[in-house]
């Protein structure tokens, strides 16, 4: 037997509990706060848990991150230093996939014009743009932006990707300058990880390099955009419209501006969740490689942060 | 010179002039109400022309439709027996599928939810469900059906699709009986072209054999759907939301019901129209074909009707 913590305000215990007793048997399931003896848990599987929640594991031998960003179990005291495995997750993927490719293509085809026209009860024509003349740029080409890019490239948008180090994505135009990419895109998804060097990253500045009118589609973190820059943009037109799914604050606070501006689409935080029957098999193995004495499968680096 | 008649309300005429220049130079493009002499053009490029439009050529030798559906050029007793050739446009694909995506998406991730939930200045979380579990049934696997069916099953949902005879396409379970896709789509996609067979194949019954709280995306022809029957659905909870891009009389009239229904969303008959581009050097090779006493390319079957 080997006994697994559970923590997440947002993952279903039940669906977890399933999957990883069909991925691993001999786990003995234990969801926060009903952990038992603490000292017994090996592997926790966990979704932003609160300060000094693993301080009490002292056999705690791999920490599973249920998300996509990692940036919750960054710089946390009461985590030993045992290794950080995130999810491999194709259900994440497709699910952040259809995300953006739901976002970029509201706004190439001008539904946020034809939502506007219905509450005004009018017919108002607008002549569709060929998908190849409008101008996506993805900031992040990792787990979850290279396949969005790849999307949205499928679909026939003309797309540019951004990130670190070059990646060769088919239909994808890599480019290495963040304001290169700024001064072309006429929708812009970022898809960065949060980590000291994105945090912030687009600010009045970057906003202001856009094209006059262009939309933002942010669906990895909410500090990665300067939340204040933000609403100048969205309200003096340099940005024509926005889709939010992060927020500096979650949830968003009522009252918060942004919920009354009619540009923009809110969605609470749920882009991208992972699917547990599709990761279940590999949080299994991770956890059987750790009681090894083994590496887990997709091992993060806190040091770069994801 | 060859003299090539054009009419169109919602095609720009000047696009269309420049990509059929390019593609035959030999065309004297004129524009209706301009058609000069009318006995002298050879070749018409028309949508929705008005009755008697094709009287008074008498050298016409073909006709190309400027949109997907050839039903306004079926049954009109002013048209001479000459062959009808359809777009064959990648530009027009790429947009139909664009839409059918974005409509499938919006209900399959919530988004119509969380709509109403920011207009009431509220977070409101709702866990996403994996794609595959999202059954999609789409009517007519046509030009447009069988790569918008495509596209979805690549994105991850399950789809079904429904045709007349069997096609094999990637990922889409094909299935032959109309009453089995309705009773397994939670979002039905109508795809159809508009034929004598297909005129009000979805009526109450129909919508009645859909699960409960079904959506309905109708990108091919208002008249697909029976229009009372839809607003009847809409209303008692048959279906949950629709989308809807055509309507038995457009523009849809000032005043009519849908315009005021919270779960339906109105786009003014532009899910797929013809990008001059892509679609110009097809019907520059027609013309070319037709002056040699040769057949089309793409030709429409009237009896069919497409």
């Amino acid at each position: 037997m080997v006994a697994v913590g559970f923590f997440s305000e947002v993952d279903d215990p039940e669906d977890w509990h399933r999957a990883l007793r069909a991925a691993l048997p001999e786990a003995e399931f234990r969801v926060a706060p009903e952990l038992g003896d603490p000292a017994e848990i090996e592997a926790a599987l966990v979704w932003k848990p609160p300060a000094d929640f693993f301080a009490p594991m002292r056999r705690l031998k791999l920490v599973v991150n249920l998300g996509a960003g990692v940036d919750s179990l960054v710089g946390r005291d009461d985590l030993p230093p045992v290794p950080i495995a995130r999810l491999n997750d194709p259900g994440m993927v497709q699910l952040m996939t259809s995300y953006v490719v739901f976002a970029v293509t509201r706004y190439a085809r001008d539904i946020h014009h034809f939502e506007r026209a219905q509450r005004r009860g009018v017919w108002e024509y607008r002549h569709p743009r060929a998908l190849d003349r409008i101008k996506v740029g993805v900031l992040g080409l990792g787990e979850l932006g290279g396949p969005a890019a790849a999307a949205l490239a499928g679909m026939g948008y003309s797309v540019t990707g951004w990130s670190r180090s070059p990646k060769h994505i088919p239909g994808v135009r890599w480019e290495g300058s963040l304001d290169a990419v700024l001064a072309e895109s006429e929708i812009l998804v970022a898809l960065v990880p949060l980590t000291p060097e994105t945090r912030g990253l687009i600010g009045a500045r970057e906003l202001g390099l856009l094209p006059r009118g262009a939309k933002l589609v942010n669906a990895c973190r909410g500090p990665v955009v300067d939340e204040a820059a933000l609403l100048v943009a969205l309200s003096d037109g340099t940005l024509e419209a926005a889709t939010l799914d992060v927020f500096n604050q979650e949830p968003l606070p009522e009252g918060h501006p942004l919920w009354r501006m009619e540009n923009v689409l809110i969605t609470p935080h749920l882009a991208s969740i992972t699917v547990p029957e599709s990761a279940a098999r590999d949080v299994a193995e991770s956890i059987r490689r750790v009681l090894r004495g083994e590496k887990p499968l997709h091992r993060v680096d806190p040091g770069r942060g994801y």
